[in-house]
């Protein structure tokens, strides 16, 4: 039996849109070179180049304050006068906070009581109102339509959006522009918002694009194999931001633009982030360094094809104060 | 009784024509702001901007490199044939090691046995030869004439030498042209390379320099209010690239170029390198986050005259896995 083909639904001119919006707004964020991953990558004889663009230093840590910030910009005023709602334990959370705040618009973050006090000092430092929810994605989903249904609230999905998606697309919009020539894109992809938005715009320059998973949240790896949608149960991964399952919107793009899903055991990822944080003295989140890990992964670099090498830094907001590894 | 004063030996053109000789060889480092640290400095309502200067993204992590490797460049072909030498645990030690390799010259590092494993592998990996000595200033000096007389290589000093203040303030001649209008520069003091060669700059745009000292080791602060050179003994502090006294050539300029010596507690250097790093995503070492801590001290802040306040962040190679915080 076939399974009907679910189109696309975001295009590039969407993205170019967003950037737009997003000008003054959000950072142009740097783009960064190492000489010692250099090396790293260039372990076969083949030179290779490998350029990190650095949304750890975007607006709230991470990218996911374009998306936020594209989506509410698109509300209509009448539904924004009644505020923003979403759920959101990371990075999605704080975005949406920061991007509701620079529209004059109330927002109401769902967090799990689990959440780390600094995320919710962080979301509650944005003007937003928080709501506790039980640590469940049922209980989390049921928290936020109640609120809708109170208050008038929009809801802004953390991927599962074309103007999130769109959004989302800018930094690789402006990667493209800052280093010339990239020949693949490397973005890490939990629900798929990122890596969507990304291989629209490498489409576009005839960029490859690979998304880095980890392995034990495998969905988009296992979805890419079967053809159609596989939903992820029980993750298990140190990188917190990628545990979420691709949605309606995000899975086309990656079914049909992204080349090919590498996973990364949390050890490597782990190693890596280490190697990363002591040679480029920037802190980045694991679930960026799963796309580092990606980079220097044998099935990237046995491929003389891929020379300059682009990895989006997803963010920055690893708890600095507990890293993952003991001391040497 | 009237000490003799000293004279400065060290001038202004000195550092010109050290960024002459780094020009290509030492990163010119980026300059780095950041909204919630600019918020915390304009507490009493004065706007107030603060510049990082990232001298933790210079080669080997630190701004050493620029002095090691002006003064390596002078050395005379006829010497430096035989090479160079140093003795060192930290900065200055992979500074040497590195300038001296780009120089096609042997160096030998006197290193203390009980070095960090990750600052040896460093330093070798520049092909020095590293020779083992006892953890006592008496045995590294000992140990690195022994050198000299055995191998005819020269001393690189790590801050008591003019060529090697004039490299480091080379960092705040890019500074100036960084950001126009400072009206001071913050800089952390151990030996006083760094602020000495800053000191240089900033008295020819007349900007005021202030340094940035551990209370637990405050001989540059006694000895700006004794008026004469008081040597550091039993330095307690977790800034370990701040532990070192004064010298004959750093001594003159910070007397008569530095403007005041501001101290700062190690709880306090450890919140605000905590601060810092989570805010920024840049990792800075302890003796940086000194610098930063006075910054945000209320000896700057109640100074309306600072407006424009430059930081140099010295370094960034803090051993990441084991930051000196416990988690909250």
């Amino acid at each position: 039996m076939m399974e009907p083909t679910s189109p696309i639904t975001v295009r590039f001119a969407d993205v170019v849109a967003a950037a737009g919006r997003l000008a003054g707004k959000a950072h142009r964020t740097p783009v960064l070179t190492n000489r010692s991953i250099n090396e790293r990558a260039s372990r076969d004889v083949t030179p290779r180049e490998i350029f990190f663009k650095c949304e750890n230093l975007q607006r709230v840590g991470a990218f996911k304050f374009r998306g936020a910030f594209n989506a509410i910009s698109l509300i209509p005023a009448d539904d924004l006068r009644h505020g923003v709602v979403t759920h959101s334990s990371g990075n999605h959370a704080q975005a949406v906070a920061a991007a509701a705040a620079l529209h004059g618009a109330a927002a109401w973050i769902v967090m799990p009581r689990t959440a780390l006090p600094v995320k919710r000092q962080a979301v509650a430092g944005y003007g937003a109102t928080i709501i506790d929810c039980e640590p469940t994605l049922a209980d989390r989903e049921k928290t936020a339509r109640r609120i809708q249904d109170e208050t008038g609230a929009t809801l802004v999905h953390p991927f599962d959006d074309p103007y999130v998606i769109a959004g989302q697309g800018t930094a690789a919009l402006e990667f493209v522009e800052q280093v010339r020539g990239l020949d693949l894109i490397i973005a890490p992809i939990g629900g798929g918002g990122l890596v969507s938005g990304t291989a629209l715009v490498a489409r576009h320059h005839n960029i490859d694009v690979i998304g880095a998973e980890p392995a034990g949240a495998d969905d988009a790896a296992r979805s890419k194999a079967a053809g159609q949608l596989i939903e992820q149960t029980s993750p298990q991964t140190i990188a917190d931001g990628l545990l979420t399952s691709l949605g309606g919107h995000t899975w086309p793009i990656i079914r049909d633009l992204v080349r090919e899903i590498i996973t990364v055991e949390d050890s490597v990822t782990i190693e890596l982030m280490r190697f990363f944080i002591e040679r480029t003295k920037h802190v980045i989140e694991p679930s960026s360094a799963v796309a580092v890990a990606t980079a220097l992964s044998d099935q990237v670099l046995f491929n003389n094809r891929w020379r300059r090498i682009g990895v989006i830094l997803s963010g920055g907001n690893a708890n600095i104060a507990s890293l993952p590894w003991s001391d040497s």
